[in-house]
């Protein structure tokens, strides 16, 4: 949707939406000034005038590529690219260092500035928009599902996932939202090398009854 | 700051600010008001007017009672009464034990309708307000080191009191902010039965290098 292409019959010349090569990088500035507007503000309190003035366009550049405002909300709502890719990549590790690769996967994702921006705007919008809220819970729940071992039944799956998920959710609100601690503070390889123990119990140890 | 007393020569009469029993009602219910719009609006969007009408109450009362906006603010971000004994508590349990008596404490707290209410609006305030975060962290740090074993030297005690302040906050967000998986359907008594072995980990096992 970030890359909706203008319609055919569009009759706007060229010119008012910038040259051919420049149309991606308005349109990304465009998104990543909606995802600070949306929040800080929510959807309702977010004005296209608003996000227009964020990002140095014209308004009507904001339907032009997004379709309005609510086009432009869902276009905010999309998960980081990359992201299914680099999960799909540590679920294929064997399940014994699975731990390991997970935690990985997860910071090398959040050391990436692109990544955090979307992400961190992603968590703040879910605090006022429901939408938003029900994104990142099946953002959770799908990604990590993925990662499990095969052959468990529904339920063990599911609830390994989920303390999986905690651990995780747990070191990046700590780490990249809240700033707390030392889990903070440490190189991301001293993260990966005293959380992925936890995640390999998560993963493959027996659970308590 | 809640329970501010009248200043000795104030002038106005009983009848304004309601009758003496009624005090403390009142002042809680501008207290809910000033959580909810703080975290919905962030300091800068929330008005007196606005936490007035939400409390059902005469703007003055709020000056009265909390001394305007900044007082009232202040008085939201006060950590929920019982956390702090709660906590020494837990402290005070065998270190053997104590990872189970420490997430039996934040579960204990967190299915309390009041703490709830209290800590989600800190949560979602923090995010619209640095001072908020800072409180935010200072809770969790402060919080956490009280709990971890006598005799450990100052890096040691924070790094273990980061990781479990990371699991501690996983299963927070998941649980009770964000809903996210079977960690926010089952019960607590099986959280706990899941969570204490990690927990139990970070504070006495040996960590790697």
């Amino acid at each position: 949707m970030s890359d909706r292409n203008p319609p055919a019959d569009d009759p706007q010349p060229e010119a008012k939406r910038g040259p051919r090569g420049q149309r991606g990088e308005i349109s990304n500035h465009i998104l990543t000034a909606g995802r600070l507007q949306f929040a800080a503000h929510g959807y309702a309190g977010t004005t296209l005038r608003a996000v227009a003035d964020h990002a140095g366009v014209d308004p009507t550049l904001i339907t032009y590529y997004f379709g309005g405002k609510q086009g432009l909300f869902e276009a905010t709502l999309e998960p980081p690219p990359g992201l299914a890719a680099r999960v799909r990549q540590a679920s294929a590790t064997p399940l014994e260092t699975r731990g390991a690769a997970l935690i990985n996967a997860v910071l090398e994702q959040w050391e990436d500035e692109t990544f955090v921006t979307i992400f961190r705007s992603l968590i703040l919008t879910a605090a006022h928009e429901p939408v938003a809220m029900t994104r990142l819970q099946a953002l959770f729940e799908d990604t990590l599902l993925a990662t499990m071992a095969d052959g468990l039944n529904d339920d063990e799956r599911k609830l390994r996932a989920s303390l999986v998920s905690s651990q995780v959710i747990g070191v990046i609100m700590a780490r990249y939202i809240w700033n707390i601690g030392e889990l903070a503070r440490i190189p991301p390889r001293s993260v990966a090398r005293l959380i992925a123990p936890t995640l390999q119990h998560y993963l493959t140890e027996p659970l308590p009854p």
